[in-house]
């Protein structure tokens, strides 16, 4: 059955943009493959995403890496594809594709001309369960991998303190533990580690096809039926549960030197709760107070009390948080200080920007102001269709359903400054928060 | 085959004392189970114990305390005995009966009269295969268990700054998870949890029986063989490859409130090396280390500078390593202020202390002192023939062997003051260190 979800007409009537209708379109194959097609007509281009239900925190301990390594694996060779062959094919038709992991998900996705989308749905459907991997693919990639963590990780120290930092933020789920996966669990990752991975979740009843463009659902219905629906699904996959977090009941600090360290900076993360299903209203509030207080531009609460004028305290200045995750998140801050500023004066002057807000509330007008940015946002992000697909994805591989994404833009709309409010009460509770160091030096930064 | 290791004549000489010697027998079964016979005929009676060598760090992730859990329903019924009898037959006997839980090691043990072993061996072999659960038995234990929890963590502001503490020490390993488990986990162990664990893991090939006391290793090897020996062994049981941590890069802090602390105080633990087999001269380092730095007494170089006289800073002072340990251990200091220092100040003068340590050196005296009083320790040791099925039965479970047990006294007398020094700079890294402040109140510590 094809169901037709429609966004609200608040949104899309909002500033006569021409947005793409927020109206995607979803179905359900037998074998448990979820679809949502999202139409825009506008070029005939076509972006066919397949994401899976998997991502680095369901990785079995001691396996860390392993969600990410078979991603590279997938662009290995078929029962019907050379090594190499899928993403060549791609290009030669003009498109290209990639691929990437998160600790909720992982996603495979092609965006070409819209009439070669059966050509690619023919491939992916293929590799979702013909995957052939030899022992030199295996040790090539892991190669592969190690010099991807260098370059990307140890090489550079805010990444490696980034890595300090969640595994101690984290004391019990698999988000402390890198998407990269620890070098030396890495280094031990076999053949045998990523078909077990393979052959658990690569599986219809585990994926979600995600296909915006110039298309039409029933036919890309007719086509998900012909490629993906002969796929077996892999019996007795159960709901994702994975390690919880106990509670939280002591302060953390953490102190990384490193002389690569170009910009000494403190940054704080608070364990924050997600956007769950039906539930969005606490993460909706969450989003505004991390715009409020240091969202982008020199407009924040942060900006404006420390990183201007005379008495100027940073150079830069940060509040983020991203609801969509299948667990517990984060709310964080950050500030780098001004040259002469040591991190304990930046940090003290980012406490008390905090303190200050916490006990006079949200600025009205600048509140409004938000208000109104996040509603045009929502609705140019309507016109971005490869955007709104990724979105989908991500969200529906959170835990989140297609109601819940369309429903966001109005939970948000909803948000009072009182809401705001009590969202940071509740989480910006140092008790759940880790506050880290980066220094180029022990002594005098 | 019977093998006899006998302890080095060095120790067996000293002092002329009434010491057991230290020799042991020991023999392997077919099916895998590995045994140690300590004699000691002075007294007609027996301790058989029965060590597996699984604790809470093989434990899947998210079933935390599941091996704790299993050793409490280890006295519930089997095919032979009904719930309780086991117990309610040692304490028939005259006898007494108990079992514990650790991250490395889960072990069994009765000490009854001499003549009563085969009945000890009989009951358990009987329930190393032949547990029965009822759903009840698992519900009515696993209240018991979290009222165990409440009752030695939840109530105990101590013990739940250890388990924050040990989840920021271990950033992968599973000596971060407490052995109890934590509670939201507890809440969660099922039936099918326990009998999957002990399945797995209560297998003669997966067990040391260690038998002390009034008996003849003869005996002691026919009885296991009637006993012990028709038990079939678990499959492909492999090596214990627990998660590894990563490299520590950053020093870590916490603090943690809590209005029911009696006396506030501060304590760092340090990642370190352990005993490996035919490798445990730097763990042997480390335990004079920690002797003169905070050993019991008071004359401990921590205790000499900071406990006494005007300026006292504590009344306690304390550091502390334990070498027995299957993966990295940890090396820690503690320090309770006097009233009305705080805890800065005394983690201030505790780290100059330490400084002023590594700056000059073991005092050659103290050294001495320390080295012979070890060595007496070692010899006592020999006269407590629990004690050393312990050692044994500890060492056993955590990857060492009978050899490293008997060489341990030797390691120690080898070591050299330039020998501490050089693990005290190689440990001693704030990198790989938490440090914990647990306070009554936030203000005035």
């Amino acid at each position: 059955m094809l169901r037709r979800y429609v966004a609200p007409i608040l949104l899309g009537a909002f500033m006569g943009l021409p947005a793409v209708a927020d109206e995607v379109t979803t179905f359900t194959l037998e074998n448990g493959l979820e679809a949502v097609v999202i139409e825009d007509h506008r070029a005939p281009v076509v972006t066919h995403m397949l994401w899976y239900r998997v991502g680095s925190a369901d990785e079995e301990a001691g396996t860390s890496g392993i969600a990410h390594f078979l991603e590279h694996l997938m662009f290995k060779g078929t029962d019907m594809l050379a090594p190499g062959e899928f993403s060549a094919t791609v290009e030669a038709q003009g498109g290209n594709d990639n691929a990437f992991t998160s600790w909720d998900f992982t996603a495979y996705f092609q965006r070409v001309a819209a009439d070669r989308l059966e050509l690619m749905m023919k491939m992916e459907a293929n590799r979702m369960r013909g995957l052939i991997l030899s022992e030199e693919d295996v040790r090539t990639e892991r190669g592969v991998i190690l010099e991807e963590r260098n370059q990307r990780t140890d090489s550079d120290p805010g990444a490696l303190f980034g890595e300090q930092r969640r595994a101690a933020q984290y004391m019990n789920h698999r988000y402390g533990v890198p998407i990269i996966g620890w070098r030396h669990e890495i280094e031990d990752l076999s053949r045998e580690d990523a078909l077990a991975f393979y052959q658990k979740y690569y599986a219809p009843n585990n994926a979600i096809l995600i296909v915006a463009g110039d298309v039409d659902p029933e036919q890309v219905k007719a086509l998900a039926e012909t490629y993906y629906g002969p796929i077996a699904p892999t019996p007795g996959l159960t709901e994702r549960l994975r390690p919880a977090e106990p509670p939280q009941l002591a302060e953390r600090r953490l102190k990384m030197t490193d002389p690569r360290v170009a910009q000494p900076y403190v940054i704080r993360t608070y364990i924050a709760p997600e956007r769950n299903p039906g539930d969005q209203a606490q993460a909706a509030a969450l989003t505004y107070l991390a715009e409020l207080l240091g969202g982008n531009g020199t407009t924040s609460v942060l900006a404006k009390a420390l990183q201007f004028g005379e008495g100027a305290k940073a150079v830069y200045t940060s509040a983020f948080y991203d609801g969509t995750s299948l667990d517990l998140s984060n709310f964080g801050f950050a500030i780098v200080p001004v040259p002469g500023v040591s991190l304990q004066e930046a940090e003290d002057a980012m406490d008390g920007v905090i303190a200050s807000f916490l006990e006079e509330g949200v600025d009205p007008a600048a509140f409004e102001r938000l208000k109104r940015q996040l509603r045009a946002d929502e609705i140019y992000a309507r016109d971005d269709v490869d955007g709104l697909a990724r979105r989908y994805g991500q969200a529906l591989t959170s835990g989140l359903t297609v109601a819940d994404v369309q429903d966001w833009a109005t939970v948000l709309q909803a948000v009072t400054p009182e809401d705001v409010m009590n969202a940071a009460r509740a989480v910006l509770d140092r008790n759940k928060a880790v506050t880290g160091w980066l220094m180029r030096e022990e002594a005098g930064q």
